[in-house]
């Protein structure tokens, strides 16, 4: 049942997400004890003038 | 006051999301007994490298 | 595959939540026609000082 | 640590952005009394027919 | 239209709520031109073993 | 800057979360290639009669 959101800056291959999902669920069948079934991961791509840390947009960091 | 996110995989159309909305929105307003003008519905449309069951993205099932 | 999320002020009853949660599935079902089974809800309640509109709690409202 | 996730509808300029997210964290940092430093901000843009209210898409809507 | 949901430790007032929503709210009245009315803000509380950063629950830093 | 939101139904001991938060955070670093400081992971708690599949709580289910 557990339900994972990944927040994550745009950019990431396809590649790198399949490899995220996998081993994400990994993480949670092994320290939660559930089936790899029940496990749902929703990504979530930002782009850089969507994400701010301190007031200040990442788009706009130097 | 309900608010409510639906995340469904892409390619849903228009009037899909139309259909879903009116028929959502009566389900809270019956259930919950609130006026429609109440409730708000937002969709976040997934790409299917983007959702994964059992640590494998949709765009890579067979 | 659609997981809906609903907020809801503190105070509904398990019973209002029953019919909520059976009413939206068959909602998301008849408009986007997918199996009951994939259909996924999460309910959050929130405390009446855990919400705002206008910023004021309502907790605030008289 | 203050996490802010923003729903706003399509059509905001980066310049909009840039001021939301400075004031947002302004508040933030003054209200709760934490560091520039802690606060994330998350926008989250909403096409125009993935939000409704009262059961109606805001693409629908005259 | 904006919603804001905002993530917090545990440990908050009611008052420190109160203050983070009214500013919390000017800032998107000012910086979107929304008129306040508009703005719904959902705050969502932590327990301190619900929170990570580095992978250390918060409740288990010194 | 991933940042993560798991939904969990309630029940989860401290030390489950403790390994869980310690695992998802390894498998974000190894997979996107970031520092550990980097991830956020937020834990949400469901009661049994806040989460619904096909319709029917969790706390219905025999």
């Amino acid at each position: 049942m557990p339900i994972v959101h990944i927040d994550v800056l745009d950019g990431r291959t396809v590649e790198e997400k399949r490899e995220m999902v996998k081993q994400v669920t990994d993480a949670i069948v092994n320290s939660l004890n559930v089936p790899p079934d029940a496990v749902t991961v929703i990504i979530n791509d930002m782009p850089h003038h969507n994400f701010a840390k301190a007031g200040v947009l990442r788009s706009d960091r130097k």
